[in-house]
């Protein structure tokens, strides 16, 4: 360890980096590996863009001043459409985060350290462990078993400060059910998060608790259903007292101009993404009945990707055959992601749900790969 | 406190969130007090957002995808922008944030805490403490004298892991000769961070000292020169071995497409920016000139803002004097800063450099508050 490493805190001397998907920058691949949508944003997304920006002699001049620190009026436009789902949310019990990251990074930052421990499942989305690891914290994991069901009674009796669940869970897509989330908010007194990034396209979602649970915590993105992955918006749901406590660690500024009126102008327009939705879901439910009907063992799935367990052409599964289907997707420009460092994620390969035409190119490069899988 | 502040890490229920300048959403303000720049970016800043945004039936598709993890193209521009004051730097000397105070976010996160503090001067940008704060971290302070000379002698001798030392000084405008950072960087084993925020104002910087010290980082930002509040860009040049400490703490996807489209475009007019520096200086220098005629004690500034001490018509200045003219321009709509919580500070105001015009409207408002006090 050099001189210069040696300064840094111990801790940060010996961590790993998080190691994000694949974002390949030429062109001529199906994308399917970090979940993003495959169709455009709302128009509407642009338009206000093209007006933040302005035209004219004055183009860009809006860009010098700094942000709303309080990205109040996006603030404002997430309460209104969450009121549907509980009457009682308002601005207060928002906070707007550079991404979902930046909200699990605040959560991590004001209640977890290595006398507060963080809960989580594994699998989960893996970022968890990493943003604690940067603050030296200390987690608790609890395993899934392979049918993935909530272990609620676990989790009930974590002695965690704060518990992070992932619902829809990644990277299998299994959802939990409201009245699995209750049955641990009936006993459990730490910090409840539940990572809904997904859960546009799930069956039910957790809002409705907040009005009964002070304790929990509902994280959202529109980086998946609102395809806006390059633009950083995420936000939190809570109780005013935590949203209280995450801005004392926020960034003033942490989410720029152009964000904040992208994230408005398409949370208003509700119908496009009901829209978009849909089409993902049915997209997503004819192509996981497909691997269902190769034989592949395939989680049920209610978020925007599916979570498969390969055979190959001797009806062999598990982590090779997993890892050699990968490849060869890779090899044929159609990348996908694999989480081989665990046993029970492994055997699997998780494919984002892409456009019609994009999961047939998927679903014929395996068949291909099961005729000649040297290709 | 209640059970939910109970939850939160002690040291974080008992934290005071920073406070940021007024960002007033009403017109009708003129706002010299957050040190924006008070002309447009760059024509280029707005094709580039529209290029990156496009336009017709695919307008916004682009933002339905992660930006680049690395600001690669960003890093890249930003490495050849400097390589004129240093000729050996690369991509691997260059870490991008979501704004600067995102790049001091992850200074303080891998190198301060309790047992590793983080040295300042008061007074200086007050970020610095909130974020060690944050982190439950400790500081160690080093107060200017009214001369505002470094402490060269004091810095070096310091045991804190890390310095930090903004440059050209805020809020008073001071610069620091490269001659007394060599002079530091002698002695000094910490990291010496030298924010360099307002530089391109000031007549020297840092970046060339980067080559010999490996100790070294610079902070820059684009919100003041650049004319760029509102996208939220700032980086840091360091040793490639800083920069992947820096990495590790670093949200993969903290910097969205638009932001690294906007700040490539703007890095790259340099004519542009040249003439935008030349007038604020020009500016400043006649309204430096023009304060220090009254007979107010002003700091030579090298920065795009002016701190100087108002006397009232009796000749009498204090920090209850330096409230009342704030209090007095407030209510004219002419929004500056104050800072009344330090004896160094409180006699002051710290006025950023506007348009020429927006000067005037400073100037006479000042004569009336000089004439009618209680107008």
């Amino acid at each position: 360890m050099s001189d210069l490493t040696h300064l840094a805190l111990p801790h940060i001397a010996k961590l790993h980096a998080y190691t994000p998907g694949l974002q390949p920058t030429e062109p001529g691949w199906v994308k399917l590996n970090t979940n993003e949508c495959p169709y455009p944003p709302s128009p509407r997304v642009a338009e206000a863009l093209v007006r933040e920006i302005g035209a004219g002699a004055e183009a860009g001049a809006a860009l010098r001043l700094y942000p709303n620190p309080k990205s109040a009026p996006l603030r404002a436009t997430i309460a209104r459409l969450h009121a549907r789902e509980n009457a009682a949310l308002t601005e207060a019990h928002v906070c707007v985060g550079n991404g979902s990251d930046d909200i699990l990074n605040l959560l991590v930052r004001a209640f977890c350290t290595q006398s507060a421990a963080a809960g989580l499942t594994f699998p989960s989305y893996s970022l968890y462990p990493v943003l604690v690891g940067i603050q030296d914290g200390r987690t608790l994991e609890i395993a899934f078993g392979r049918d993935l069901r909530l272990p609620v009674e676990q989790i009930a009796a974590s002695p965690a400060r704060a518990f992070f669940l992932t619902s829809p869970n990644a990277p299998t897509g299994v959802a939990f059910a409201n009245a699995d989330l209750e049955r641990v908010l009936a006993t459990y007194r730490g910090l409840f998060v539940v990572d809904e990034a997904y859960a546009p396209f799930a069956r039910e979602n957790a809002v409705p608790l907040l009005a009964k649970y002070p304790n929990l915590v509902v994280v959202r993105t529109l980086s998946k259903a609102y395809a806006l992955a390059g633009i950083r918006v995420g936000y939190a749901l809570a109780h005013p007292e935590v949203i209280g406590l995450l801005d004392r660690v926020r960034d003033s500024y942490n989410v720029n101009r152009l964000s904040q009126a992208a994230a408005v102008a398409a949370l208003e327009d509700e119908a496009y993404y009901a829209g978009v939705i849909a089409r993902v879901v049915a997209t997503r439910d004819r192509s996981a009945a497909e691997f269902a009907a190769r034989g592949w063992f395939t989680y049920p799935t209610q978020s925007n990707f599916i979570f498969t367990e390969p055979k190959n052409a001797r009806g062999e599964s598990g982590p090779a055959v997993a890892k050699a289907a990968y490849d060869f997707l890779c090899r044929h420009k159609v990348l996908v992601r694999h989480f081989p460092s665990h046993a029970l994620t492994a055997p699997f390969l998780r494919l984002s749900v892409g456009t019609d035409a994009e999961m047939r190119v998927l679903s014929e490069t395996f068949d291909r790969w099961l005729k000649t899988p040297s290709a």
